[in-house]
């Protein structure tokens, strides 16, 4: 089990601290009113990684300034190898072995993380969501098709997904209206427009492509090319998903938000928790085949007004996001730095481990009880909020809070 | 019927150009090696846009420079009073009764459009593909479900469609590499990895969203947002579309390339050409329902290697572009300047009416006869092509080509 890496900044080394050395996400801050900023968080501090790149001090490029914009995106492109080379640098400056004049440069640019505002961590380019966890497809299939047909005949074989919205996308802490949208119930002659009655979340973890490709990927290639994640909340109107969804799959349903947590976890700050995808019920063709190790042992858990109501792992995952993002390239589809793939809900194989309030309530058949009072759906007021750790020794890898409240829709939608 | 718009440059006033001054549609160009250009396309020349900026002679904002880039959407987001003013300005620079000062400056700032390579005339921001046309809807239906559940039960009540890949979409002429892909055939026990057999055409119009929005438009709105008409080509391969759209609609089938032609046709432009939308079987929800005319007429084809293959009409929409627009905010998803939305497959009660070669061929059973033989899906080295056009007393309005020849599949698509 991999050790904590000690700083000379003592809130980093604590062990209820999300942000250890192991740790360093990527981030925009902002503190009162001034400009979007790139940084880093430790401890209880974000660095200012824009304000050390200004004035020369850590520069992830020697002739090009990439984090002077409120966005990750140029610092992505610039590829792997300088992704490790900023990391150990960085690193190298936070260790507990700095120098005191480099922990000076560093308490000069950097921020109590209490003090800032937490913006986009990066441009969205575009947004794909998957559905990537076995027990999330077999809950949801057996309840809209039975248990004998829970598994599309194509779900052993491809990580399926579908096109998101990633106008959609916005950062922990945004409220979120529900939507309206055009319903019809199963017994009902014709559809109405109306506020959504099964609003709901989705637990998921999203992967964001850190450079650009316009061939097929192998899936050691996709890895490569993976340059971190976050967590994302899929908010889904379930009721607008069963009257739309046929053929063309969730449209509406899924465009009103998604929330992702604030900090971009590297995918070398979760090499060591790397762990295999599930055993494989039927073999998958070469091009998608596992070769080693890429799905992540990640504690989650959701949280509805404080209170968890759901607890699984990032392991459940029947494909990990480099096998999703090799599926993705097969057709010769272009990707781009700043792709978000969400990996679809993440459900384990228990009652309590259901990613979701409708596999939670059994599509509002079993209603759950929370100290909020029974829940089947998202009710207006509430607050939720998704956490994931991966666990070290005397550490953990944390992402930030995936958090969103739900606010009534509005009254008559087409009035301004 | 409106009548020809004489303008001084006599190729603008020939009955068979597709851009005479009624026209005036907006491109992006480069004569040899030099910078991507905006432009609008005037007779044989096209007219340097971005040049009459620089230089003061006309200007969409008297204080920033919106077409100093290679692309029209900073001159979009001016909305729809600056792309009127614009239009009148410009109208009145080409127009025959123009001082010879005007048009010596017109002269000036214009090249043969025989000399200029023609580019994406916007940044894609995203890509929406709708399922609009009915007759397509209920060929597709009959294929898949029999004709007795040809139109899915929403069809009638919502313009049901699904995101596409925006970093897919080319501009006419781009070369399209045959895909790979995981195929099933249905009387086989597993899948393959192998090239597409049956890779297709789809005859479309692509609708440009001119104006952001973060809220649900009425169809009187949502028609003010749209900038303007494209044709599109939405390259589909059936094959892996029939494996992987259940439950969550096409995804690598449609993500390798879609053909736009290269020149906005403004909605301005073609608004002399408004038509109903056809007779409603059902009546639609109020935040749906037709207001004034927003379908067009506008005459379309298909041609495969030179011939036409197909012959229909953009007016056959069972949904009009705004109308689509509308649906697609209802559920308050954030839209951008610069979204394209594909209205689906265009197809005519006629079999020679039919905007798919799945269609023409029902499926591949009745493969039509062409001068290059046969044909059930396209072959290598096919050269596809759309074409369209708007009638008025001697003139057309018209899209320039939306062409694409398809290569073979690479030997190996991993082998780099």
């Amino acid at each position: 089990m991999s050790e904590l890496k000690r700083s000379w900044l003592e809130s980093a080394n604590v062990p209820d601290t999300d942000f250890p050395l192991n740790n360093l996400p990527y981030g925009v801050f902002s503190v009162d009113d001034g400009d979007m900023r790139c940084g880093v968080a430790l401890g209880d501090r974000i660095i200012d990684a824009t304000g050390l790149e200004a004035a020369g001090h850590l520069r992830a490029d020697a002739d090009a300034d990439v984090l002077d914009a409120p966005y990750w995106n140029d610092f992505m492109e610039l590829g792997p190898a300088a992704w490790s080379a900023y990391r150990v640098a960085l690193t190298a400056m936070l260790a507990e072995d700095a120098s005191d004049g480099v922990q000076d440069i560093i308490t000069t640019y950097s921020v109590p993380m209490a003090a800032a505002t937490l913006h986009m961590p990066f441009r969205v380019a575009e947004y794909t969501d998957f559905y990537a966890g076995r027990h999330h497809a077999t809950n949801v299939g057996t309840m809209f098709r039975g248990a004998e047909n829970a598994l599309p005949p194509n779900w052993l074989h491809i990580p399926i997904g579908y096109n998101g919205r990633a106008s959609s996308v916005v950062v922990s802490g945004t409220d979120v209206h529900r939507p309206w949208g055009q319903l019809k119930a199963p017994d009902s002659e014709a559809p109405v427009f109306a506020p959504s009655k099964r609003f709901d979340i989705e637990l998921e973890m999203g992967a964001i492509v850190g450079q650009p490709s316009d061939r097929p990927l192998t899936v050691d290639e996709a890895c490569e090319h993976i340059f971190g994640y976050v967590l994302l909340n899929d908010w889904s109107a379930r009721d607008i998903q069963a009257w739309e969804y046929q053929p063309l799959g969730p449209f509406q349903a899924k465009a009103t938000a998604t929330t992702i947590s604030p900090w971009i976890v590297t995918a070398e700050a979760l090499a060591p928790f790397r762990t295999a995808t599930p055993a494989r019920e039927k073999p998958l063709l070469p091009h998608l085949a596992d070769t080693t190790p890429m799905n992540h042992d990640i504690a989650l858990s959701v949280s509805l007004n404080d209170e968890t109501i759901a607890e699984t792992n990032a392991n459940e995952l029947y494909y990990s996001a480099a096998q999703q993002l090799a599926h993705h390239t097969t057709s010769g589809c272009p990707m781009r730095a700043g792709d978000l793939l969400g990996s679809g809900t993440i459900s384990g194989p228990e009652k309590h481990q259901r990613g979701s309030l409708l596999e939670l309530s059994w599509g509002g058949k079993e209603p759950i009880e929370t100290d909020s009072g029974p829940r089947s759906f998202i009710e207006d007021g509430d607050t939720l909020a998704l956490h994931g750790s991966a666990h070290g020794n005397g550490y953990r890898i944390g992402f930030g809070h995936c958090v969103g409240t739900v606010l009534a829709a509005a009254e008559d939608p087409f009035a301004h």
